[in-house]
């Protein structure tokens, strides 16, 4: 990934790529499938502009689904309550019939324009995509597991610090330091007790935001002494010893084989910062006729963008996403004027979408 | 009601009001009770702004009920399929919470400033309301039946011409003339051979927007000798007498008591044209920060309102009144910053819509 260099990088170009070899060429390439990203699809498809679409996360849903999959919304339209995870199911059922292409656990690294005026975009997964439009619809940015403030700590990463494993199998046997106290860092905790040496769960205080259920079962292990917890926050770290300071401003050294940490997930713009597109305040001015950048063919939509008025409102991401989807068209049909049909009267609409009448 | 003279309404003040007894005070009035104008209360209701709704249709829904009420309706983000029916349905249960008061089968007549600022309505009915913020939410105008193109025709509504008549009792007896050629034309037809003395279908060709058995029916009718049908185009009514064109340019005229037209709905912008307000090409232009009118504290959302990139889709709609339900807060609400606040998430919002958490 070419990065630009010092802090200004409001105006400049878009970075200049390296040669990459075989790109996928395409229409539109999505950035985020999150419910406006998913929406955007559907959008594109109505006007037969096909799309690839890259999220960071494993599956379609974005924050959606990520940070409140089972909690109700009330503000869709026409959608009296549903929840995150409904809501991306439907727009996934929605935007089926244009068969978009997903390529999920891969952040968009780079994007460049090229001498042809196309895009070209790199993940980072290693892919590329040679684009006519891109739609940023990244949300708050990819989201990522929060990181332990203490300086150096990173280089422990993968060795004796872990974010949010996917399994703990690993950890058997060993000596464990749990940090956080949400439902995730206290169900970790809890399970490693069945395997582990020693688990020793670390939090800023004795007091937990979790299920009242999960906080019972911790509490129970620890009077078992199966527990150990202790409150305090990571001040040093050296890979094999976590120095906690307490409340009373002491320090603890633990030792450990490994510090598991489970902060939350929180959105990082990521590689977005560097694509040379204008930034304020991380979020990507556009305009409201086409929801464009100023970089002709980018455009962005739903919570990562910014004009007056901007409310970071799913339904205002729908009608972004709608307008954005327009903007594309002047790009992908040259010269071409493209009416405006409306799916109750459109035959044409009911083929592409793959319905017949009655 | 009050008119401006002349041609140039554009961009005249507000027409200034008679004194009227006992107007309904209230935060808002939503002028159309169509997909937007629900949503409109919707969002208000959740900015805690209560409304008054005003529509000329006996029922909510607009053109999405009246125009394709049983057609299916494929972009409503989040919805698959529904139909215009049951969009306007799962609107009205949306925003139920939040008790929006329905003023049916009545036309905005008149707006106009008051010397406090707030904004004074009456309606076709004698209603009279005080409104802090006003939107127009009106879609293409109210629906009324398309008219006979026949100059001066206009003399013998209700004597001797009717349109889309609501009970066809006064007709029993009479020579009735039925001009149109869709459902309820020959629905009217029909149901006439049974009471009226003579009965003439026209229409301006041998050829009907029908359903198949209905045209089966008439035709049986006709075979019968108890229906007369004649082709042509209304040329000429003297109240007595209507005098057709035919397709080979001769004239026929059919003696009669009455004339029914069913010649189907269409919009007409209405009083709306005489508020003062700004129009390009019968549309309201608007900001995009909060969809208000040059007018402050009137907004106007959906079909109605134009600005760069307008696409007159219901999912804009949605998006607009959202925004302007925000533009109202200031008008509502002076000095008072009013935070953002997630459906998801926010208990003052679960109070408001009457939900809690289970």
């Amino acid at each position: 990934m070419e990065r630009q260099d010092g802090q200004d990088r409001g105006a400049g170009p878009l970075n200049q790529p390296a040669a990459i070899a075989d790109p996928i060429e395409t229409d539109a390439l999505i950035v985020g499938a999150g419910p406006v990203g998913l929406f955007q699809a559907f959008q594109l498809g109505l006007l037969e502009i096909s799309c690839h679409i890259v999220d960071a996360l494993p599956a379609a849903g974005g924050q959606c689904v990520a940070l409140y999959g089972g909690k109700p919304i009330y503000d869709i339209p026409g959608t009296p309550v549903t929840s995150g995870r409904d809501l991306a199911q439907s727009l996934l059922q929605q935007v089926a019939p244009f068969k978009p292409q997903f390529h999920f656990g891969e952040q968009v690294a780079t994007l460049a324009r090229q001498p042809d005026e196309r895009l070209l975009l790199t993940t980072s997964a290693g892919k590329a995509f040679l684009a006519k439009t891109v739609f940023i619809a990244a949300g708050v940015g990819a989201f990522v597991p929060k990181r332990i403030a203490v300086e150096g700590i990173e280089r422990f990463e993968g060795t004796s610090l872990f974010y949010h494993p996917d399994s703990l199998d690993r950890f058997a046997g060993q000596a464990v330091v749990v940090n956080g106290g949400d439902d995730v860092a206290l169900e970790t905790a809890i399970a490693l007790t069945g395997t582990a040496a020693q688990v020793t769960l670390v939090h800023r205080r004795d007091g937990f935001q979790a299920d009242e259920a999960t906080v019972a079962a911790m509490r129970r292990l620890v009077a078992q002494g199966k527990l150990a917890f202790k409150v305090g926050q990571p001040g040093a770290f050296d890979g094999k010893q976590l120095q906690i300071v307490t409340p009373d401003a002491t320090t603890l050294d633990l030792p450990l084989d490994a510090l598991i940490a489970c902060l939350g997930i929180s959105p990082r713009l990521g590689p977005i910062a560097d694509w040379g597109l204008e930034l304020e305040r991380k979020q990507v001015p556009v305009d409201t006729e086409k929801y464009e950048t100023r970089e002709r063919g980018v455009f962005a939509v739903g919570d990562i963008n910014t004009y007056p008025g901007k409310k970071k409102l799913i339904v205002c991401g729908f009608h972004e996403a709608t307008l954005a989807a327009w903007g594309a068209t002047a790009i992908v049909f040259p010269g071409k004027a493209v009416p405006l049909q409306y799916t109750t009267t459109s035959t044409r609409l009911h083929e592409l979408l793959g319905v017949r009448k009655a």
